[in-house]
């Protein structure tokens, strides 16, 4: 049976997120949606004495939170599909040390969080595993020193940088009876305009989440107004008007359904430059945000698309432009 | 449809290795196994400025020249999952923009290479794409100076220490009538036996072997007999005898058919210390030799367990022990 469609989107019928979880810090804590969010912290140390455990913590925290609201134990979930920003994806390594669940990690930049679950949807669907957890973490203070400076630093910030979201969203994925469906997923390619500026992420990555919402829609036929929304993961104040207008030059217009994470999880005062970025951006807000909507029905078609900076320190030092990718997953409530 | 047997192994009926290609540097063409590799550079420059790009380099000719074996075009194939050693998995991401082909990144330190084949396998077999094309690469100059010191220290070894293979192993998936099948893939848990030596990857890893291989046998019912080969990834040669005791304290005699692709890949006065180390050790080994033998029917019956060591210069520098992980995967001929 094929779970084909197109160049480059899975097509699922069976699979559903059973429950999710998300564990933030303070300033998200602050933001608009800090109803939504499981735990909130009031200390960026997460109770930690290094940045690096406090980002561990809180993905451990979603995790165990995740797997009990979907009224499961650990040992009952066949597979975690996880990753994070950090150098050899330690946040995810060390909280699968912590699960020991058998472990995937997988790294995509900030379009982690939709990697993951479309793999462990495609695995759930696909007969490999009963109950898979997706999820990835980041972290303010580990993101920024590892990718620009020590914080010690001060280090000014140009205007239209962006502000990594601390923070971890899971989600439990199986084959129950009730929770909104994943039904499709369309994975990305790289997409590099030769932009090379590490603190414009949003320019970098605004196209390849136009090349992916476009093959979404090639491929299943769907529209925009097919949508409830659709939210980008970390395009914020710089990227999501450009691909908003990439995006009506191709034909689609979004303006009505269209979002974006980074700008729905901070409150435009809380001095986050252009907005929220990190793989936890798409996460927290998906969810948190997007789970909760969908449950009170409030949203029943949404499509998340999950937009990476492939590039690491040492690429950005050898002068090298940056490789973008988004992978979109469609959410949705089973129409009655 | 289930594909799920015991706690963590994935089972194929439809899925091969329809082609593979393995480029590697001077070291490992001056090894036992350089008849088997489609590309040997003498320059571990690989004709590039910087290190980096060389690594990709080998991932580039290794891809382009697998998928010329298997007798597609890059555009064919549907879907490359890819991961390597460097932060941000930068090589794997630079050779996805360079292939412009739908990619999940994925990372399991030297674990990848089977973490990639298995994923491959099981989306192929699964309906969600025709051709996949999964892989891993290392460079031992890159890598020498991300986890260890700046090689322009010469910094001293201990006769422990291992080796990291350059090289790149590609194989392309999917379901055609030729090439061997691949049967199983059994996903491991993080083992961590609380070791903290960056320099002993051997004795850290090798109880994740001992742990899925035990896992695969207690899954498929499986016995070591069932095996023509038996390939830990990179144990060693600290970490080969140290698996190999603790699976026979386990009543499971490996003697006659155990073998680790980092004892395989050099001749033993190479000056490699302790072996070849690197996700390239059991790709190249995979992909290039024991590929060969599959299709010369020398060997019919493999299983590789690649192992990785998911560690990161922070958390050794923070103190933490080393979380290890093995991935096996079964390659074999039909039986006729």
């Amino acid at each position: 049976m094929s779970h084909q469609l197109g160049r480059s989107t899975w097509e699922f019928s069976k699979v559903r997120i059973l429950a999710s979880a998300v564990s933030v810090g303070p300033k998200e804590g602050r933001g608009p949606l800090a109803k939504d969010f499981d735990i909130i912290h009031d200390d960026l140390h997460i109770g930690q004495d290094t940045w690096e455990k406090a980002e561990r913590k809180l993905f451990e925290e979603a995790l165990d939170l995740a797997v009990q609201k979907a009224g499961l134990k650990k040992d009952q979930i066949d597979l975690l599909i996880a990753g994070d920003l950090l150098t050899q994806i330690i946040s995810a390594s060390f909280t699968a040390r912590y699960a020991q669940i058998p472990y995937l990690g997988v790294y995509g930049a900030c379009s982690t969080s939709m990697e993951s679950l479309a793999l462990a949807a495609s695995l759930v669907e696909g007969g490999y595993a009963n109950y898979v957890v997706s999820g990835c973490s980041s972290h303010n203070a580990t993101a920024e020193r590892q990718y620009r400076y020590p914080t010690e630093y001060g280090g000014q910030k140009p205007p239209y940088a962006q502000w990594t979201v601390t923070g971890a969203g899971v989600a439990v994925v199986g084959k129950g009876l009730i929770g909104p469906k994943v039904r499709y997923a369309t994975i990305g390619k790289i997409i590099d305009m030769g932009l090379k500026d590490p603190f414009d992420m949003g320019s970098a990555m605004a196209p390849a989440a136009v090349d992916t919402i476009e093959q979404h829609f090639i491929d299943t036929g769907r529209r925009p107004e097919d949508y409830d929304l659709i939210v980008t993961g970390d395009l914020a104040g710089v990227g999501y008007p450009l691909a908003k207008k990439m995006l009506l030059e191709r034909g689609f217009d979004l303006s009505s359904v269209y979002n974006d994470c980074g700008l729905m999880i901070y409150y435009s005062d809380q001095e986050v430059f252009a907005g929220g970025s990190g793989c936890a951006s798409s996460a927290s807000v998906t969810y948190g945000h997007i789970m909760k909507e969908l449950h009170k029905k409030t949203l029943n078609k949404v499509l998340v698309v999950a937009t990476g900076a492939l590039l690491s320190p040492v690429t950005y030092q050898q002068g090298e432009s940056i490789p973008c990718i988004a992978h979109a997953v469609a959410i949705e409530n089973e129409e009655e």
